[in-house]
């Protein structure tokens, strides 16, 4: 690997032999709705704690990728998940009722490509045949451990982001055919000395910035190489500083095609601020609606870029500000 | 990949570059005092609390495999990182300061061959020239998060494990003389039902067992294959049962050549209860004291395997048992 150099090339391309995602009420009511594979219309998923719900929606997710491949999970060779929660509980306790050898992953949101690009190398390695990725998250789970209690119905200002209840998972092979893992750009921390939990698209767009401007950078790319441009989760503020990030850093890709998953997700709904966020957004959104329309053809290649804020509520309490990561992977159709 | 196989083999056997290890006072006491790089006589490390302290620890070791190596942090091309804070924000804040592109990792204490086995399949398949695997944990830190405020003095069972406070980090390259990673095992979830925080190494050992059956059975191994096999952290009470269970699965691995690293790292204190535990205990113990004396000719070929409670104080409180795992890593002189 060259000096400097943060992308990995996939010279065998794994295939996403197929994807799932899974949602709550609320993501039901939002745009990409047609777009997920179930939609539960109960926050707790019959379950008594919104942590356990939370679980369900990971192993859904999961037996609904390997279901969808024609595949048993004893024909996954391992699991590469991850989570919000404290001890990501969610994915470990999937990976219990999945009895799939299991590597557990923490990057806040950026979990969701931090799966997918190793699951791509060790495919790519041929240390596999068979590799999921997912991730999740619960909006009352997540408001729980990282804010107040709901029941007190404290105000958010408008920079805030509304936690997805959802999951997302990829089923990453060695042969098939389907769409592609051609590439990924591991992040390094970048972290610009914001300190706000309720402002988290400003603090990661410049981590979403770093990596992006790495991919390109590593893989000598044109600017206008990808249809579709794609962060995770940013949300409405975060999105629009990157685009003034963008030129300003002499990255010219063409902005009608850079979305981000936060604003996809509810679509204009005032009620979530500046938009969706969590590991189950960026991974429903692109395991979901973003893969479906890669193979209806809508796009051939796009670069998912996920972010991730990776405070505790122990570290922002003690004073520290928000050191945030993005890993970026490219999708391309056959 | 074989179906049902769980075992990675390196073919270019990675080499560790470097290893260090850092403990705190306690540590400093015991029977390995030796094999630390640096021992801190404050608890706090100058910080001002013990979370900060924690993080210290972690660049120190990772700073320290660095320098011992030759080389700078510029030259490292990925870190692989953990332990046991909720979001992992020793790993997160260390791999700030050290801003080496980094995949967090979680798998409790596990983590410390999670992060190896990975780092030697990014070298193994030329994704990297050199990765950075390290965990850490605190006592205080620990204690705090997982159990009772330390103030209340609250008495122990002595199935309990003391929380070590430290860190591990190993260097693994694709070029070099040195220890070699031959191969990894990764575990799959093995819950016996068991739900006492209190006695972690009763839930761990069939954890333990069912990795080192993999590991023998994948590679079809004869059974005296190693000169050490080192299980972190079982402590005494799940030493002795993993002692009663190998038998009994037909594993004849020759006890006397069968330690854990929680036993080794305080010896016989019995202020100890059960033995060491944390990241920072199977971290420092092995890239510490056991590295060390492979290096000096004590032993040529070990197996590593460091397993994981993968429970929460929410999934204990929910009344949820211990989701345990355990990988293993074989590491051999040239």
């Amino acid at each position: 690997m060259r000096q400097g150099h943060q992308t990995w090339v996939f010279p065998s391309k794994p295939v996403i032999v197929a994807s799932a995602a899974i949602g709550g009420p609320f993501e039901a009511k939002g745009p990409l709705a047609e777009d997920f594979d179930t939609l539960h219309g109960d926050l707790m998923l019959g379950q008594d704690s919104w942590e356990k719900a939370e679980k369900v929606l990971l192993e859904e997710a999961c037996d609904k990728a390997i279901a969808k491949a024609g595949l048993r999970k004893e024909d996954v060779d391992f699991l590469l998940a991850g989570d919000l929660m404290n001890q990501i509980i969610s994915a470990s306790f999937s990976a219990r009722t999945l009895a799939i050898p299991y590597l557990g992953l923490f990057g806040a949101c950026s979990t969701a490509m931090e799966s997918l690009a190793l699951s791509a190398l060790i495919v790519d390695s041929q240390s596999a045949d068979y590799v999921l990725a997912g991730t999740c998250s619960h909006n009352g789970a997540a408001e729980k451990q990282y804010r107040y209690p709901t029941e007190y119905g404290s105000q958010k200002p408008p920079t805030a982001q509304w936690t997805v209840t959802g999951a997302g998972a990829a089923l990453v092979g060695s042969k098939g055919s389907g769409l592609r893992v051609t590439s990924a750009t591991i992040g390094r921390i970048v972290d610009m000395g914001l300190a706000d939990p309720f402002n988290m698209g400003a603090a990661m767009a410049p981590a979403a910035l770093a990596t992006i401007e790495s991919h390109f950078r590593d893989l000598q790319l044109p600017h206008d190489h990808y249809d579709l441009v794609v962060t995770g989760d940013l949300g409405r503020v975060g999105h629009s500083i990157l685009c003034e990030l963008l030129p300003k850093h002499n990255l010219f890709i063409p902005l009608e095609r850079y979305v981000d998953c936060g604003m996809l997700i509810y679509g204009d709904n005032p009620n979530v601020w500046s938009g969706g966020s969590g590991c189950g957004c960026v991974a429903s959104v692109t395991f979901g609606h973003l893969l479906r329309r890669m193979r209806e053809g809508e796009w051939k290649r796009i670069l998912v870029t996920a972010t991730g804020a990776l405070l505790s509520p122990i570290s922002y309490q003690q004073g520290e500000s928000i050191p945030c990561i993005a890993h970026a992977v490219s999708i391309e159709a056959e």
